[in-house]
């Protein structure tokens, strides 16, 4: 398997993450989002210019989540998805409340939009960065704290689909001086995840193209 | 089941096609995303004050998509998703360039902040919302014209998750007066889902709340 991926982005920060809890090896193809030549060489593989893309068996399939359903399908252990219907409709939704909900309105597309045509400053910007994490992640506190099916992690005590987005946005947060500590749980559940050498090896800081 | 739903909600919209395709008899429950009133009796369903929500067996889901894919495993005929791994992560991914990179720049609450905390008029929103359309809609363009696997609908010849998607989001598009004429493969297969009851029924003017 071959992925396309750039160190700092978390669509392929929430994939490099899946792949290493699945214990699978691929190779790893840098792709520099802030770079033309990069970009325009990348558009084949995938006309959206988004990162991450993941070549397997001649398919290129583009959208981390629908990858992590396929590496799921087609490498089940260990699951990323609990074994009830409702369970996974539980995770899922954890997953896609960052992936629909918080991380669109943050990334770097988005950024450049407001600073470029709508000629924000880095204040504004900043502003508006903060605002959406705030309202996404107090949500995602409020959907976990306290309920019965929240574990060591998301859901349960093994990491999930959950988790793998939960990671890559709450290092971003950081990133962007965040204030954390409405979120007790989150920060539970990301320190428990931190442990684990499938997310230590997914961060941006250890991917090769890295700088 | 019991759906919480606001007419004009796009991602409601998606959950209403799905019910119809599986032909499954649903409660509608309108919220009014505009009223204050509804907003706070609803945030005891959902925390994150978005719709839909369903409401199945005593468990309340949230997250369109998550919605979407607990009905095919609950109620798996007809399917919504293709036979193989490979052909479901197309068909994921497709929904996803919607789920996960048009609507969330391009609905009520972003809008609000634009007009609100960030102080921009009319002629900016609108300009806002046509270029992530366009940039969304262009990408799936070229994502579904010449490929093998498209057919009458975005996968092979019935109906699935990324038709469901694509549908309200080229209805929105219309109702902001976006140029639709780009995108003839995405115009011909909006026709042909148009000619289905499921899509019809679900569609924002036929739902008790509309007005």
């Amino acid at each position: 398997m071959k992925l396309y991926s750039f160190f700092r982005s978390s669509a392929s920060y929430r994939v490099r993450i899946a792949l290493g809890l699945k214990g699978l090896a691929y190779d790893y193809h840098p792709v520099d989002l802030r770079s033309e030549q990069d970009l325009s060489a990348y558009l084949s593989v995938n006309p959206q210019g988004l990162v991450p893309a993941l070549e397997d068996q001649g398919d290129i399939f583009i959208q981390s989540l629908a990858i992590i359903e396929y590496l799921e399908e087609t490498h089940p252990q260990p699951p990323l998805l609990p074994s009830t219907a409702a369970q996974r409709a539980r995770v899922r939704g954890l997953a896609q409340v960052v992936a629909c909900e918080i991380h669109p309105l943050d990334n770097l597309r988005v950024l450049n939009y407001l600073g470029g045509p709508m000629k924000q400053g880095e204040e504004v910007k900043l502003a508006w960065y903060r605002h959406w994490i705030a309202v996404g992640l107090g949500c995602l506190e409020a959907l976990l704290k306290d309920h019965p099916a929240t574990g060591r992690f998301c859901h349960g005590d093994s990491p999930t689909l959950a988790d793998i987005c939960l990671v890559p946005q709450l290092y971003n947060a950081r990133r962007f001086q965040c204030e954390l500590s409405p979120y007790p749980t989150l920060l539970r559940i990301d320190a428990a995840c931190a442990a684990l050498p499938a997310f230590q090896n997914a961060c941006p800081e250890a991917q090769p193209d890295a700088g």
